[in-house]
This record gives structure tokens, C-alpha cells and sequence, in this order.
């Protein structure tokens, strides 16, 4: 069976990070079929579209995708790529590595952020010169369908349930549904579940993180506090993400298009890297994806380590050396 | 002149902490008439409101009001208190004190949160059984006002302008006009600002919190925000805050109810007491503000201490400690 991946390296770093990632897809006897596209700053100036639609196609139809990085225009690329392949859930792992400096090392943490609506609905208006409104959408089934793959991701013996975390003492009818949605679906699945408010989590994962493990939540507060313990860990450059849809997914490295280093070779390819392990394990192959963790592990921990980590390695160097060690 | 002060203890420790804060009050020559009144959940069981209307028109009539700390009624005493006072900023100071354990001792910030709009306005719809919308309104108005605030609050040699937290790449229209308004009115006034998305802000101020000073934000990026860089400083118990409004104010410590110490007497009452202190600054008393301010940061170094801080003192030990030292 041939898996068909669509790979958008994009802006800056992406462009070296990307084939890093292709590298290691290559190295295992896995049927792939790369297929490469354009998105971002650089098309936009070319073409005055930073997603053109052949992208957006290809996206919408392979059963993968593989993002790099864009810049200015992140969020022209990487809403609509969420939306091509219906993407309900964006996985952000945020785990802090031996070897690598941490605000807080015991840090090792999972959102599972819903990734289609809240104040991403783009319903926006300016009614008069003084009044802007933008209307948040909660909806009954996407709580449902992020608390259903919640309940699926936490079986097994790894995680004592999940954390909800929302703001439903102001936000009472949007949140208070998104909060009683999924705990309903929690609670019938027999999972365990406790209830943060936003503001509340954002104090304590800094006091001790160690307290929460799967956190569930709404889209916004997926975004900020993923890249509070994104903070806690050390920064955005070692962290991978999903964006999970019901037949395809988008996979990209947390981090930007690093434009102070791009095109010298030294950006490092751990975070895409990770993202191509979420990208394996989505595509059922679960041993090949443990491998590429725990080869990246290894290399954060032993070297070779690019200059963000101190060392002074090439991108190329630790991707080989991420592939000696599969 | 007699400065009327409506006094709202609430529950839990704010019946202990409240009393200290007006002992120290008490001990400067100022003509104050305080006003005691109820909220919370005590005040809920007994009368059916956890607000009662005594109460709001008290701090709809008083020069200004502290306000202690009430429990699971939070939102129901502390967004209509706001409203009371027509409160359009919350003043929440996030400073690392020596002698206080802290995840980041370099932390000195102080937040500007917009405090009557954004998911706040309280316009939520249950549309169909799936469906349900939230309005977030911002207004060019608020956003001036608040920005003229936040103008006059840099002035002077202690701040280089200020940083104005946003999400304008998604909420373009809402936050766009945040944005744009806030800028305009610091560029008219000559004072220096700089952007950051909400997102990049909660990873950066965990990995170099000394990057920013005074941060200008919107309702709910206020809320979360601040409450991250509590995180920062070693947890929400020696915060205070205040709610201004054109012509009174809140003060309140940004700290709970405590229940399980509440009623032993050994509630730290510092962030009660740096509320003080901005209530004095808020009326004038410059001198005796600043002197509130050293006392408690003299006792938070040198003791006593209470059991927060791994001391063994009383609430009334450490306010006799504060106030000998004035
Ligand atoms: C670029 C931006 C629209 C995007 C978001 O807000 O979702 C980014 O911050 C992220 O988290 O992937
Ligand atoms: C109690 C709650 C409504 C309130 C808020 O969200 O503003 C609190 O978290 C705060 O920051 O004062």
C-alpha cells in the first residue's frame, strides 16, 4: 500500500528541516510517495496567493501532510490546511528533554486542543465605527467528536484520564457546553476527568506541571497554553504537532521559519523530525514511530547538537545521526 | 476630606486578611470611613444573592472599595463589582519578591487588562441543541480609553512604553482594532510600544520574563496572562490588583478564599496589604503608598513569615511586623 504525502517545506528553516524529515521516512522499507507543494511568504510575493490552490487540493487528498514552516503568512497557510483536512483535533505534545535546558524539566504534558472553531469561527464584524464583534462558536458535536478521540487517546495504562480545561465562569453557555459535552462522553466511557479554569491552569502547570498530564480544551486556550508549557520546556524548537482529521492529518513543528539562521544549514530538525514520528504512528506504524522518538531522544541527549542547543552540528549532521540510530 | 471606603471581607480568608489591611490603613493620619458590607457564598446560602444590592450600590457610591475574596460566587460578586465602578482597567502587578521562592526571581511585570469587554460582555446564545455562540464585542472606545490609561501610567523614567498583547492574526477584526487603536494613541502621545502575539508572549515570558514591562491586553488575554506570570512569581498569594474606574475602585487581592486554612488565623495578608497600597496610591497618598509597598517587601525578606513561606506566624504578627515597619 503506497501512502501518498503531501510535504510543504514553506518559508525559511522549513526548507531545511523538511527534507531532514523525508530523510528519515526514507530510510524505512514503508511505500511512500512524496509529493511536494508551495505555501507561504515567498509564493504570496510570487504569486499573490500564500496558498494556492493546488496546495489546498493536494492537502485535502493525501493521506498525509508534512508542514515545514511559513512566516508572515502562518495564519493564510495553516487555518486553511486545518480546514482541507477537516482537522477536529491539533495533538501538542510538550515534553521537556534530557540534555536540553528547561524552565521546568519535569514538564511532560499533551493538549489535545480543538482545532475547528471557538474564536477561529472568522465571523467577524465592525457594526460601527466604535464596535467590532466576533461571534465564538461552540458546538455540541465538535466537543463531542474531540472528547470521543480524548477518551480513544488515553486508553491503555499511560494516562489516568484528562483534564478539561476551559473558562466556563464567564464564558457559561459556549464553555459550559464544551465542559459538559466532554465530560458526559468521558463519564459514559467510563474516563476520568478534572476540571481547570484556564486562568487557574495557567498557574499552576508553571508551579508544578507534574500535577497535569492530557489537557482537553478549546481552541484559543490550546494555543496559548501549549506555548506556555512550550515556555516551560524550553522553547518552541523541539516540539512537533498533529492536526488530526477523520481521514488525512497536517504535521508540523511548533516553531517558525527561524529566518536569523535560515539557509546556513544549522537549523535543527528535531521538532520536524518528531512531527514525521506522529506522522508514522497516525499511519498505523507504531514500532517505526517509537523509533524515530527514541532516536531523537538519544541525539538530544548524546549530540550531535545544533548552535540552538549549543553544539555545532549541521542539520545534516543530526539528521544522520537520528538515522544511525533507528 | 473623609475618604468613604466600602469594605466587602467576603469568605474564607478574606475575613482575616481584610481586617489587616484596614488596621494598616488605619494606621496613617488619613481621615478614612469605612463601610462594611456582604458578598459571596456565605451571604448566598443565607439571602439567595451573592451580591446584594446594599452591597453594589455601596461600591457604586464610594470613593473606593476592598474587596476580599469570595469562593465558588466569584464570578457572580467580583464581574458586577467591576460593572459598579465602571472599572475599564484591572491594574495586576506580577513582581518576584526576594526572600519568596519563584520559578523566574527576574520577574517584574505589570499588566493593563481592558476589564468591561471581550468574551466579558456576557452575550451568549444557545442557538439550537448543537449550536452555541458567545459575542465578543471590543470597541474603539474602550481600547482608547484604556490605551490614554496605560499612556499616563508609563510616564515618567520607570518604563520605555509598553507591549501590546493581542491575537490580531486570527481576530483581525476585534483585535485588529485593539491593536490599531492602541498603537495610535501611544504614537500621538510619542510613547514607544511593541506587539506580540498572545501565544508567543506565554512562551517568552517563561523562557526571559525580563523582556517585558507593562503589558496592554485585552480581557481575557489579561486574565490568563497574569495569572501565567503569578505562575512566574511563586503563585496568586502575594499578587494584589486593581479595578479603576473614572471616579472609584476595587481593590482586590487576586488570591481565593483558602478554605483549608481558612479560620486559623494564619492567612498571609500581603497581597491584601499591596492592594492597600495601590488604593493609596489610587487617592493620592504617593508617600504613604510607596511606604506600604517597602514594608511588606522588607517583611516578605526579613519575616515574620506565615506558613505560605514556610514561616510559623500569625495573620496579626505579620501585619504588627508591616505596620512597626512604616
Ligand atoms: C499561526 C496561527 C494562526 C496559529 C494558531 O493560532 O492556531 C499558531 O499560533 C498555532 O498555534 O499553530
Ligand atoms: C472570577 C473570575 C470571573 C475573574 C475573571 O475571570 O476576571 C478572575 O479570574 C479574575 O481574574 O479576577
Amino acid at each position: 500500500m503506497t501512502h501518498e504525502i503531501a510535504v510543504i517545506p514553506g518559508d525559511g528553516i522549513g526548507q531545511e528541516v523538511t527534507p531532514a524529515a523525508i530523510e528519515v521516512l526514507e530510510s524505512f522499507p514503508i511505500d511512500f510517495e512524496f509529493v511536494e507543494a508551495e505555501a507561504g511568504d515567498a509564493v504570496l510575493a510570487e504569486t499573490g496567493e500564500a496558498l494556492p490552490q493546488e496546495t489546498y487540493d493536494l492537502a485535502a487528498s493525501a493521506d498525509a501532510t508534512l508542514f515545514g514552516a511559513v512566516g508572515e503568512t502562518a495564519a493564510d497557510v495553516i487555518l486553511p490546511l486545518r480546514t482541507a483536512v477537516d482537522s477536529f483535533v491539533n495533538i501538542r505534545p510538550a515534553k521537556a528533554y534530557p540534555g536540553v535546558d528547561a524552565v521546568r524539566p519535569e514538564t511532560d504534558l499533551v493538549f489535545l486542543r480543538e482545532n475547528t472553531e471557538g474564536v477561529y469561527s472568522g465571523l467577524e464584524d465592525r457594526l460601527t465605527q466604535d464596535v467590532s464583534t466576533l461571534t465564538r462558536v461552540v458546538t455540541e458535536s465538535a466537543s463531542k467528536r474531540l472528547a470521543e478521540f480524548a477518551c480513544d487517546y488515553v486508553a491503555g495504562d499511560e494516562h489516568d484520564g484528562f483534564s478539561i480545561v476551559h473558562k466556563a465562569n464567564v464564558m457559561r453557555e459556549t464553555d459550559g457546553l464544551f465542559r459538559d459535552t466532554v465530560r458526559d462522553v468521558a463519564e459514559e466511557q467510563g474516563v476520568e476527568t478534572n476540571e481547570v479554569l484556564m486562568d487557574a491552569f495557567a498557574t499552576r502547570v508553571c508551579l508544578d506541571p507534574e500535577q497535569f498530564d492530557v489537557v482537553v480544551c478549546p481552541n484559543l486556550a490550546g494555543d496559548v497554553l501549549s506555548d506556555l508549557a512550550a515556555g516551560l520546556v524550553g522553547g518552541l524548537g523541539l516540539l512537533p504537532s498533529a492536526n488530526i482529521g477523520p481521514e488525512r492529518a497536517v504535521f508540523e513543528p511548533v516553531h517558525g521559519t527561524a529566518p536569523d539562521i535560515a539557509g546556513e544549514g544549522i537549523a535543527n530538525p528535531a521538532a520536524m523530525i518528531l512531527s514525521t514520528a506522529m506522522l508514522l504512528e497516525y499511519l498505523g506504524y507504531e514500532a517505526e514511530s517509537a523509533a524515530v522518538d527514541d532516536a531523537v531522544e538519544a541525539t538530544l541527549e548524546e549530540g550531535p547538537r545544533t548552535a540552538d542547543l549549543g553544539g555545532d552540528a549541521s542539520t545534516d549532521d543530526v539528521t544522520e545521526a537520528i538515522i544511525d540510530r533507528l
